[in-house]
């Protein structure tokens, strides 16, 4: 809907770029839930946040109608890597090493630059319509990810995967890439792109290149993104190749610190989660991924009891196998009342907390985004209520967690931007995007393989970047 | 879409009431998946299923373009109690006795017959959008349950509780009165109404009841649907009043047949589950209930490795808090790959057949639905495949598990008629509904105890089921 100007009682008139009104705001931040709430925007920012009855007078030419929805803080995914979309339902219900071995390892070998944007796109798309409006991304080419998020309007945190697996030169080429990136991204598109490192794993980085990120990113004041403690068998592994457990391995070479955004965290000794908790360090539960691919589950209650902050994420869609935040805060629920087997373990109320404010803790981005609070850059999703399965609806943070899906988000705002609206997506052709990612992907998988290993690949492929 | 008459190469011209055409077809049945099929559809049957290339003439007055989506038996939900539906979200994230007895047992002892009406329609419109066309329901006031299931569409098992729980009157009156709904309901609604008799648990009915049952539904020949070894701590009381499992005093009181519909399963010796493969009794998986309520984990390996018959089952919505049987495929793969540490285990074309072919099998009714095959009852659905989150489509059966959802149904045919059409339901008016089910559910938070017990209450209702 939009109207040239509307205009609430109360002293003054201020100007905003966008007014959501008549919509209950849950704030995800200290005003809590406001029943008929009205939002102003204006330069990407929430400009005003709180009851339409005491609001001041604004006028905007953007008046988007809440009523019957729930205005929420957008979705934040802080694990996942999004290009492998292309690969959805390539091999299913594998072992986890056969999976790696036979299918995903053979395809990323064969991964182009051009492959990465349209699985991107089409990662984004699904994300923007079940309602995430950031994620933290660990992948190849992430400069094309990058372009791909500037043109859907996501935002996102973007770490290159680094490692060297048994080649020192390889790591210290990678990283050198990485902060090239870092260089280059950190903080474009107007400020929806921020960047990590990302060494890939302790089982893939030697200590000597996890340090020297360490270091970097201690410089260049950002995050870092590992995946810990995720596979039994390679933490069995580290032990027995350094006598200490992942996380006591990167205590020692200065990676434990609070901006170490650690996915998975399954296979920890309390020791480690002590340890963990007095750095500071930021974990992502990735509930579907771990069941999937029957990696374990987390002990995630003990976590939060310990003190640490953590976040959800769906890690990669080739094990998940959809980006579905809100199917994501269900089973993260459920999960965990499983695992404890008390249902009191991880209320509805804290799981949203996980995937809003939390999560934007998670990526150090709670001064910016996680709440709907002046101040902070706008990303605002509706959620449509009038659906029989959110009927009737007695309580909100239950609806959303467990009854509410994706597809009940109506519209998405992200940086101030209305990027979908009624369900369609306005910032790029969804249709098409669906079109070019099949294409792809039927592409990829007939591809012989490419001349070179993907290593080769990734050390050839320079001026994107900047080199 | 609607056409006058439609015909395709071949000799002859059949006669159709439906034709559905140009989609891929996963029959569940003996012909596999076909790629590009078309559906005939005579008098609430499967006239004609098959290739479009191959197919016979037909001429039709309503055609539907199936072009861009899936077709598949309908999904079959073998355990619920749909009314509960008004509780959604009453109480969450609480301990199992403290949900019964602080609110559920309470809520329910001022239920009335026209609350079970909103209640249930409400459940079967929620179905009926996600693709459900089938289901066993257990509760109170199956009479009511049965009016909405006739004025929706929805094809239904009705099992009325049956319990005495020390009081052995109530228990033959109960029972008597199951009697009075299967002769007056079973095989009514042009064949969509069945009837079940539904003893309660174990703990809530005396060896005598249960004996009593299982005579009266070998007469009958019809099912019996009851919960079985959901509580650790009931089965544990059981196993100490009577010095025996659940599973052997089903046995000893004659229960233990091909007939027996059971519920949960999850507290279970390996004796039990060789008895239960041994007597051919079907078993209903409901993950989500299971994880939420933290009741255990049934192994669900273990069962189909014994040969049994495992059917999904959302379970009441209070304890879901939904009734989307995509989300309970997705959950009830992921959880036994959890609990085994295996991937393999429970892979997507089971999960499948456990939602279609065996929840028929379980119900007894494989002979009339749950493939789509010539001859059967034509419970048909269409899931747009054009969607982000279903791109790239290389597995139809991971597509459905792992990455669909209920939105992703667009139409449902149930007994040939068709009752939602582009995601709009056409047998009610389904805003209305949810209206009047918020109304109720309101009233009945707000109303004050009626007088006299559930019981009394039950015990004096009688006209409706003929008496």
């Amino acid at each position: 809907m939009r109207a040239l100007t509307i205009i609430f009682a109360g002293p003054g008139i201020m100007r905003a770029d966008i007014i959501v009104s008549g919509c209950a705001v849950l704030t995800m931040g200290r005003a809590g839930i406001i029943e008929r709430g009205i939002i102003a925007i204006r330069d990407g920012k929430i400009l005003y946040v709180g009851g339409e009855s005491e609001a001041p007078s604004f006028e905007s030419d953007e008046i988007i109608d809440g009523r019957g929805k729930i205005a929420m803080p957008g979705l934040i995914n802080c694990h996942t890597h999004i290009a492998m979309t292309l690969f959805r339902g390539v091999a299913e219900d594998k072992e986890l090493s056969t999976w790696l071995r036979e299918t995903i390892w053979p395809l990323e070998s064969k991964l182009k630059p051009s492959d990465v944007y349209y699985g991107a796109l089409l990662g984004f798309v699904e994300m923007i319509k079940s309602g995430t409006t950031c994620l933290l991304d660990m992948y190849f080419y992430e400069d094309i990810v990058a372009r791909a998020a500037e043109e859907s309007g996501m935002r996102c945190v973007l770490a290159p995967g680094i490692f060297d697996a048994g080649h020192k030169m390889l790591g210290s080429i990678l990283l050198r890439r990485a902060l090239k990136f870092v260089k280059k991204y950190h903080g474009k598109g107007s400020g929806r792109i921020h960047a990590m490192l990302g060494p890939h794993a302790v089982y893939t980085c030697s200590p000597d290149l996890l340090r020297m990120i360490g270091e970097e990113a201690a410089r260049l004041n950002i995050g870092v993104h590992i995946h810990l403690a995720e596979s039994e068998s390679e933490s069995i592994n580290i032990r027995r190749i350094y006598g200490k457990s992942e996380v006591e391995l990167l205590d020692e070479v200065g990676l434990l610190r609070p901006n170490l955004v650690a996915a998975h965290c399954i296979h920890l000794s309390n020791h480690d989660v002590s340890l963990m908790a007095k750095k500071g360090v930021k974990v992502v539960y990735n509930p579907i991924s771990n069941m999937k691919l029957s990696s374990g589950i987390p002990r995630v209650k003990d976590l939060l009891d310990a003190g640490l902050t953590v976040g959800l994420g769906t890690d990669g869609p080739a094990s998940n196998n959809c980006l579905d935040m809100f199917e994501t805060m269900k089973v993260a629920a459920l999960l965990q009342k499983a695992l404890y087997r008390d249902p009191r373990v991880l209320p509805a109320k804290k799981v949203v907390e996980m995937a809003t404010i939390d999560g934007a803790r998670v990526l150090g981005l709670d001064h910016f985004i996680g709440s709907i609070e002046v101040g902070k850059r706008a990303d605002i999703i509706l959620i449509d209520v009038n659906k029989p399965h959110l009927t009737p609806l007695h309580d909100i943070y239950a609806a959303l967690v467990y009854s509410a899906r994706g597809s009940d988000v109506d519209t998405v705002i992200i940086d101030g931007k209305v990027v979908m609206r009624g369900r369609l997506i306005e910032t790029v052709d969804e249709h098409e995007v669906m079109r070019k990612a099949t294409e792809t992907s039927q592409s990829l998988l007939s591809r012989k393989s490419l001349r070179g290993s993907l290593i080769k690949r990734l050390l050839r492929r320079n001026k994107d970047i900047g080199d």
